[in-house]
């Protein structure tokens, strides 16, 4: 897959991610390491919540479009986040969920402390199978220019 | 270890977490799973970046500090995350650091929508073995009222 530098993104430009498909397991396991609360954690104990049953941690959530993202992106040698706002989760994620992200770049200019840089301002929709939407974010990040700074 | 309630909180009150160590294989197991870049999965690698060394997934610390949190508030039924804002990264998370998480109440409020619940605006501040600042995050979070709405 080709490698991306900050001169091959457009302003306004919408991307689509593969697909992950989340399970019981998973969720019983990042909940157990990272967020052991009883919706996480227990399918019996998470019927008698108010969501009916088991629901994914929102930073396993976060995590997950964060894969989703990085995998469509592919940028060179990464991008480094900056930081992250209006992280909303108005949907649970469910094991057996199918979710997608699609992320659209917000603005782009070049980072004055580091001239090798450009700063991406993006924001990512993460969906389920029904369309759903499970997780809003709007995100900065730094990534690589070319070194020619040529546009192709 | 008691569980806490909504009533039990009081605006202003800061609570502070207990440690977590982040060892190198964690980091590059959190990565290998959700954020697969050079800098967080190949020490070799990543010491050829601006960062000098491996560094911990910025989705990585957020789901350490929210283990950390849970385990200090213990919610009675949990706390149902609304949302966040400004979760910024000021300094890199790397093998070896132990991180802590100070907790402020910054808001409470009864929940119109759910009236067994209240509505806890909070900010919690990660920071590392040296006093560092790793991550900050602004969160709004539901957490469940005393059935007798008495404060203790």
């Amino acid at each position: 897959m080709t490698q991306r530098y900050f001169e091959d993104l457009r302003s306004g430009e919408r991307l689509q991610s593969g697909q992950y498909i989340v399970t019981e397991k998973e969720i019983i396991n990042f909940a157990r390491e990272f967020d052991p609360q009883p919706f996480h954690l227990d399918a019996t104990v998470a019927r008698q919540t108010m969501f009916g049953s088991l629901i994914a941690s929102g930073w396993h959530t976060a995590a997950i479009t964060m894969r989703l993202f990085v995998q469509t992106l592919n940028f060179a040698e990464g991008a480094i986040g900056l930081g992250v706002d209006e992280l909303r989760w108005p949907a649970a994620v469910k094991a057996g969920d199918v979710l997608e992200v699609e992320t659209e770049i917000v603005d782009l200019r070049l980072s004055r402390s580091k001239p090798s840089h450009g700063i991406v301002r993006l924001r990512n929709v993460t969906t389920n199978q029904r369309g759903e939407i499970v997780q809003t974010m709007s995100a900065s990040a730094l990534v690589l220019r070319r070194s020619d700074g040529i546009t192709r």
